[in-house]
């Protein structure tokens, strides 16, 4: 039966088939940045995961949910950065083929460590509807399984786990601020923490640059919403997604949004701090405590999910090194 | 009785002492790295400690060896680097009255970071001999008990921990590398690790830039060395400890030195790799084989402990980004 949401029952089985295959991350209690956060700050340090983000449960999870005639056959999915890497890596990991479809005018350094990884690159249009076009006729062609990084259920459910380990190690966490993309992470995250705990705040932080979340909480509907260059590239998305939105609805108590140079206050912060090499995507919701977006009080437990650390190192030196850095608003 | 030396039996009453107070940093399984290193990559990451460095331990298992009456008295050490701010927090956290010697020069970004702490700063001469002789004067005058960084076998078996938690959890580790100044680390570490198991080949390692127990090994007695200025400048120190200097005469394999230029390689391969930020001086392990000073084989478990992650975060950044740092040879 094809499913139509994601359930706590579901990051917990997810939860158990991913165990042997990723890295449980620990909750670092943060106490030196309490005072400029003002709060009790907790940080899910997701760089230190396998391909150093989180995406790693969510493909993890797709894979070993398919039957053996589904895994023989083996999936494909449309993804430069962090999923498409989770996915080139789980499907080596588990004897999975695995198709990235890449935009024709991508990096030579992505398309090489999608190959490095095992995966089958095929080059598309440099467009989103018009490469995702062509992933469809892959997929129907070959009888690939479509692993999408955030419309997809199982890969939500992976993702939530994260959600169950933040209430293992911290059961009275009071907030939760999760960077959100097209929503597949917050979407496993809220499921997981609500249908557990309801009292705990669950908060999604988008950069101002593309914050289509934020947009359509006040529109009460999707809206789709330009996206303009961010440090926060791992976030660009024009419309959130079609499946994570009611369960993000249901779920979510607020969605905020936040400047470039907050972001990059949050990444130095981040390595200052916490010693830990952070994407700026991943410090969206440091960044929204600098800049007063969230309201929080100086006895609140307030976790940050960090999700991931893949930069290029020398741009990451560039912003704590307080030199200007391309791609900024 | 004053202690002689440190035994594995120290070493394990300093861990369960300083339990309740220190971070249990967990191994790291760097995969990504083992193809540039040669080996099976273990990061032991420090700079996740409190204070963002090892150090804590050996402080910390200094005040709680106190009795009540030398702990009402209170300590004294001499470093503007971490041993100090350790001290101070381990001061801040047991109720204990802190001072610390700083040069008349140093920082003001150290000087306030102690006083943050809650430590008493006195500022002294420039010249470390000088330092040392009023340091001495404090001490007796006010009765406080000394804290020295690496002389002091209490404050080596603290450092040691590190060793029982690396066999913890790889008891099948077959090389570790730990960098090398005063050599209080690596006297407890190898104390540890050998008194447990002899097999397991323990290097030391300095930079090139201040190599005292390199030369010394060669030697066959403790030399003084000129100390040049090198990036990883928290391990410059002159002479070998008296203290320390026969424990790993008896227990470490190898000491090695290595070049700016590998360190500086070695803290972008750590923030790349493994999201890490680590100071130089954390790093010079990692150099070692970078550099080839070390011989490894691709079966071989090999740990790095990275010590420590203090640096001026836009030093770092520039570090990260290949432009030039001052303080290098």
């Amino acid at each position: 039966m094809e499913k139509t949401t994601v359930t706590l029952n579901d990051v917990c089985e997810a939860a158990e088939r991913i165990k042997p295959y990723v890295v449980r991350t620990k909750l670092i209690r943060q106490k030196t940045m309490d005072e400029k956060l003002g709060c009790k700050v907790y940080l899910k340090p997701e760089m230190l995961q396998i391909t150093g983000a989180f995406k790693m449960r969510g493909a993890m999870n797709k894979i070993l949910s398919l039957s053996q005639e589904e895994r023989d056959r083996g999936i494909i999915c449309s993804s430069s950065g962090n999923h498409g890497q989770a996915c080139a890596l789980a499907g080596k990991m588990t004897g999975t083929h695995v198709v990235v479809v890449l935009p024709e005018d991508a990096p030579h350094v992505k398309i090489d460590k999608a190959k490095a990884l095992g995966a089958e690159v095929v080059l598309g249009p440099r467009y989103y509807d018009d490469r995702w076009k062509m992933v469809k006729e892959i997929q129907e062609k070959n009888g690939y399984t479509m692993a999408h990084g955030y419309e997809d259920y199982t890969v939500m459910a992976g993702q939530g786990t994260i959600g169950l380990e933040i209430l293992e190690d911290l059961p009275y966490v009071d907030t939760v601020l999760v960077p959100v993309g097209g929503g597949g992470l917050i979407a496993g995250v809220a499921t997981a923490i609500k249908e557990i705990n309801p009292k705990v705040r669950i908060i999604g932080v988008q950069a101002k640059a593309s914050d289509g979340y934020v947009q359509s909480r006040k529109a009460g509907h999707r809206v789709e919403v330009e996206c303009f260059p961010s440090l926060a590239d791992g976030l660009g998305c024009r419309k959130p997604g079609e499946n994570p939105y009611p369960i993000c609805e249901k779920y979510v108590d607020d969605f905020v949004s936040v400047t470039e140079e907050d972001i990059k206050e949050a990444v130095k912060l981040v390595a200052s701090e916490a010693k830990l090499v952070a994407e700026p995507s991943s410090c969206v919701g440091i960044a929204a405590l600098l800049g007063g977006e969230v309201k929080v009080s100086p006895d609140e437990n307030v976790c940050f999910i960090l999700t991931s650390g893949n930069w290029d190192i020398d741009m990451i030196g560039k912003i704590l090194n307080d030199e200007p850095v391309e791609g900024m608003l």
